[in-house]
């Protein structure tokens, strides 16, 4: 290809937001899917989102703005999804043009929680996108951050390493650093546990406990993320990389992490319902979850998951957090 | 052994304190050394430190004081050693009686700095205690957290399984587990390594660098760690456990970690003077640094140690932090 790939973003929340930002450090012009007319609007008239990271100016005139998801696919050739896999099910319904040879990128933080598939899988299935043109972007990465233009790195992970390094290339600047990965599945996976165990760390928090636990639960939470994702894709990598260990460090600890302060407000007392009605972000551990849960119980021989299995226990079998995580406390070490 | 093993505490800072506590759940009487003759006065007459974790109450009949270090040495079986690096050496010097037959646990977090040598080493050479009866400690712990009795998990260390048990049954209780290990050499390296990329994380605060790139800084340091360990002393080893990770996470995300504190200061732009003389306390993770740089260059196949490097640059060659620090992230992935 001579022609300099077009690269489009779905999605307006903070890390479609932030996604935006770095491809606008590069490229001319950058394709922006988003559902909502207002926030369109908004961005038209007053150059930033009216939601998330608002603080971010954009030069309109790098920006390829439509409410129509298929205007979108149809201009770009790489294609970032960065929709909350609560809502990519019902956004993805509307796209029906063939894509079957354009790239694809998952930005998305879980699995789609009405298959249990990764997005990479299913656009592989619904869409018959070749595995080798399907890229997965992770982090260490919190979209507030970007904003703020403080130095961040990202892993894009695609089979095919000369377009994770063309995707990669795009997305870096001055406080972006980028490094490329071929484990597409592991990362997927890293980045959907990652939340679970944000949740836990929340949850560990509300309920009292210290620094010195919650060390244990991360250094738990790693061994059992490297079981999980050894058990669904076996190959060689460093789970002490950044798109793994990094990637769960920054939800675990940061202040700014949506699934730490749900857990947090879990561990306090509040119900699932009520945390979720006080916040206003979805906090993407919740469906991840229930997906990881079952995903083992899918297996014939199932992986030792205990902070998984704490987690689902309290989010969706009513059991009381502080009982749960005392009976947690004796399985780690 | 039918009589019941005699422990006694070497050092009165917080960390020594934090295991008294501990051994005073469990024992009928528990030895203890410290220099000062104020401080014993005032745990006689006030049952508490006065100068760390002094919210901890003791029940003085349970505590055998001494200003005399072979006193003390002379009364118990097992000498758990807690005082700071930079001070063993001179408080060693006072100790002249034999000790070949008795336990040594070395809850130094560090090595000394005037010969290199571990804890341990020390006195497998100085005092011809063998090996096996030589054990280390090691967290993820604050001892302000054992002093605000919160869950923490401490691994004790030694190559004979059975007295490392001994040892952490006499430390655990309601809010101290503890698992058994036999990789000595590591744990304590680990235990050293940690303040210097505590530092590092504080001096990284200090610059601005934000929560995406700590994790970064994190993830780099455990595979730095992991490196540095395996050349000093190679055997199977989970770098992902809490004596290892756990015990770095604690400190290098900790408020209470002085070491992080120390790097915060520095990389604000306080002398590395200025910054000692403003803490009370002593920042370990200085002395590290110099030994762990000296170790590796001691080697003939250098380890690769960016992060060691940088902050020795930092802290003993006068380097700009900034600078340095941009390079380092160069570095890092």
């Amino acid at each position: 290809m001579n022609k300099p790939l077009k690269y489009a973003v779905f999605g307006a929340g903070s890390w479609a937001t932030a996604i935006v930002k770095m491809l606008c450090e590069n490229l001319d012009e950058v394709g922006w899917y988003m559902r909502s007319v207002y926030t369109k609007e908004h961005l038209l008239r007053e150059y930033h989102n009216p939601n998330y990271l608002s603080s971010v100016e954009f030069h309109i005139d790098q920006l390829k703005l439509s409410n129509n998801i298929n205007e979108i696919a149809n201009y770009a050739d790489v294609l970032i999804f960065a929709i909350p896999s609560a809502f990519i099910h019902a956004e993805l319904e509307k796209l029906n043009i063939d894509i079957s040879n354009k790239i694809v990128v998952s930005a998305v933080k879980g699995i789609l929680p009405e298959s249990g598939l990764l997005l990479g899988e299913h656009f592989h299935e619904a869409y018959k996108v070749p595995y080798n043109n399907i890229a997965v972007i992770a982090g260490p990465c919190h979209a507030e951050e970007v904003a703020l233009e403080r130095l961040s790195y990202l892993t894009i992970s695609c089979s095919d390493a000369k377009k994770a390094q063309t995707i990669a290339n795009s997305l870096s600047s001055d406080y972006i650093k980028t490094k490329i990965s071929d484990d597409i599945i592991g990362v997927e996976y890293a980045v959907m546990l990652k939340n679970i165990y944000a949740i836990a760390a929340g949850i560990a928090h509300g309920l009292g406990y210290g620094d010195n636990f919650q060390s244990v639960l991360m250094s738990n939470s790693i061994r059992e993320m490297k079981r999980f994702i050894k058990k669904m894709h076996k190959m060689k990598r460093n789970i002490n990389n950044s798109a793994y260990l990094g990637d769960l460090l920054v939800t675990g600890y940061s202040v700014f992490s949506r699934n730490r302060m749900f857990g947090n407000m879990i561990g306090k007392g509040y119900t699932v319902k009520s945390a979720q009605m006080e916040m206003s972000m979805v906090a993407e551990g919740y469906y991840a979850t229930k997906s990881a849960q079952l995903l083992n119980e899918k297996n014939k021989k199932k992986t030792r998951l205990p902070i998984i299995n704490a987690v689902y226990e309290i989010l969706y079998e009513g059991k009381d957090p502080k009982k749960t995580f005392k009976k947690l406390t004796e399985k780690l070490d």
